[in-house]
């Protein structure tokens, strides 16, 4: 059907690309950022008019937001290749080696995945975002934005091409599915034989759309209903400075706090805190302990919280807050609602630090930190395609590493194997 | 249905065994052992009524031979055992660490996968082997074989589990799945939630419908289109002995050779020695040249190939024999018509060896030894849950490795997130 002719070009540029060594694939994305840097103009004009034709069509503010480039978001896309460029290669490296008994010799080694597909909403910075990681990884890339950001993709997409070419990269690595149809993500979801693994980026729907209908591996990506869990050692004004960052610094964000437990014994010194702290940020949703202790601070929404509050991901103004009597309750809790993204303890209580990161069953555990911090580049991959909520293949923040795999090379003198 | 209450019960014991450490684990693993040696008489009981059983219901003897136990079969188990008690613990393993500019510190540490279902057809040794990775690995099993074997299964399963429980360890993290309903497949592939992989071990026919009907992570085996390409400079009787090996040794395994490539140059030189020593073991299906060089050997089987054998995984006493007039011709045949698992080079010309390693895409790449050294055990990983023919998690013989994954642990000092 429609993208077959792309699905082979892609696969045979990966071809090409996987023999590249680290010199020549740096120049060829240093060729890109560059290309993306003198193209500006022609990528602003045409992100101008995506966001323009979903003014009209009514997108809210909030996802016109998500569609926007700027100056300092193309900065941002550059700094991103940037560090990717700084970052090792990492394809054929020996991940391990040893010689069996009878002398063969055998080396584990990486290699790129193949090819990869990205099917994404909004944000047209993974359009450069996820070709910077894949050309680096030795993979091609098949992009699937949303009809949204068409024009800013399209224009993304052509500078990065002539990048390529000019900087003698391979162009046909990268390409965009721009039809607009819903018919080319069933076409990627069963590119058998052509497409190596897919990746959605975006809510819930797309991703179990992805999740349900794929025949192809899937990373799942997204999901956060993260948790801060507040001991009873915590520092008070340490831990609201937390859980606000947490929650109303970007509220959007699959990494965002959606529920605080609280210790019993630190209830009516850490509510009066971080209530005047969220006061005229975000409405608390709290069970009756946390509400007495948070109640009479002015400008606070307090609100009593239910039962389903605890596995909502609000991505939203609002924090379900709960009271706990142990550690064990917490983690019991968080294994219980979360889903596996992000999960912080704020504490100063060495064994309790310890048992929490071992017992949560999650991609990022964090102790006496936000967590906003789950994203590639704040882990330092230069971007990211995306985070894993599943512990099958990646998991976390992906960069290079997702999209690497192995292969044994096995060196002999003739061996034949005995009968056994 | 029918399985809840199992995954239930497992996905307990594994939070349990998740948080042993290896002297626990190699104890509860060692009881496992003794326990298997001391029901030997049992096993082989149980093992003996199957095996009746199969006979009188009309199975080949070739099957017969797969699921059958003796004394040499149990020992080899028990030996396996060994060798996974002197691997090092995979679990709690700091794959990479990193401060990032801000201050935070980074870990990348292994963790269990979680739990691990197997749907396996004859041998009941994979039983044993799967219980004992899964359990060193940290992960609870689902065992599920094949109705032939449900003896067999059963007097293993009881012995492991009488063997944990004397030991010390976590009993509930094995279970066999033996109603014998096919019913019981469906729920396994459909236990989101509860199963964090599934391994199909077995004919092409059972991987392919786990494949398609699979809800949650699957792992592809087995399927092993293999190629010996033998180059101009190779030592044609080492060569032969090599192929003889790779093709009569064990013609049923999936690391078998299928298809030899030949270059033309060493057609005159190989088809002879060969042809002598495959004669009245192998019929080989060859192309004009190749039949023409073997022509005239006493008691040869030599066939005309067609364009389908190129494609045919035998998994029998047959050979294709094709003519190549470069290496680029053999890699270009093995990407387009091989399985993705072993492709071996016989070689004395280090750059053909160095570009075969690079450029054919197959789990395990091999020079001047026999592709049957594909397996868990000749790698030194004790047993193995199958080998991977996917790029996806994991990639070749699966060992301890394949049962983990990783989770990151963040520690910081009150750290929030700048606005970007």
């Amino acid at each position: 059907m429609g993208l077959t002719p792309v699905f082979v070009s892609l696969k045979k540029a990966q071809e090409k690309l996987a023999l590249q060594n680290r010199q020549e694939k740096d120049a060829a994305l240093s060729g890109a950022a560059a290309a993306i840097d003198r193209n500006r103009r022609a990528i602003l004009a045409a992100n101008a008019a995506d966001v323009a034709r979903a003014r009209s069509g009514g997108m809210t503010e909030a996802l016109v937001d998500r569609l926007m480039l700027n100056g300092p978001r193309i900065d941002s896309i550059l700094s991103g290749i940037e560090t990717i460029l700084g970052l090792e290669d990492p394809i054929g490296r020996v991940r391990g080696g040893w010689k069996t008994p009878n002398g063969l010799f055998i080396e584990q080694i990486t290699v790129p995945m193949g090819v990869a597909a990205i099917i994404y909403e909004s944000r047209p910075n993974v359009s450069a975002d996820a070709f910077s990681l894949a050309y680096k990884a030795g993979c091609a890339i098949l992009l699937r934005g949303s009809s949204a950001a068409l024009e800013s993709n399209r224009a993304l997409t052509a500078a990065i091409k002539e990048g390529l070419e000019a900087a003698g990269g391979i162009s046909g690595a990268v390409a965009l599915a721009d039809s607009g149809s819903r018919d080319e993500v069933d076409e990627i979801l069963n590119a058998r034989g052509y497409v190596d693994v897919v990746l959605p980026r975006g809510g819930r729907e797309l991703i179990r759309r992805v999740v349900e209908n794929a025949r192809i591996p899937v990373i799942e990506t997204g999901e956060g209903n993260c948790h801060i869990y507040v001991d009873e050692t915590a520092e008070a004004e340490t831990a609201a400075a937390i859980v606000e960052n947490a929650k109303v610094q970007k509220p959007g964000a699959c990494n965002a706090v959606e529920t605080l437990l609280v210790h019993r014994k630190i209830l009516s010194a850490l509510m009066p805190v971080l209530g005047k702290r969220i006061a005229g940020q975000a409405e608390l949703r709290c069970d009756p302990p946390a509400k007495a202790a948070a109640e009479g601070i002015p400008a606070l929404v307090l609100k009593d919280a239910v039962e389903e509050d605890w596995d909502t991901e609000y991505l939203d103004y609002i924090l379900g807050v709960k009271t706990v009597d142990s550690l064990d309750q917490a983690i019991d809790h968080i294994n219980r609602h979360g889903t596996g993204h992000s999960e912080a303890i704020l504490t100063n209580n060495h064994r309790a630090a310890e048992e929490f990161c071992r017992r949560v069953d999650a991609a990022c555990v964090y102790v006496n930190a936000s967590t906003r911090f789950t994203d590639g580049g704040e882990f330092g991959f230069g971007a990211e395609l995306g985070i894993s909520t599943q512990k099958f293949h990646a998991r976390g923040p992906m960069g290079l590493e997702a999209l690497t795999t192995i292969k044994y090379h096995i060196h002999g003198t003739g061996h034949i194997r005995n009968l056994s």
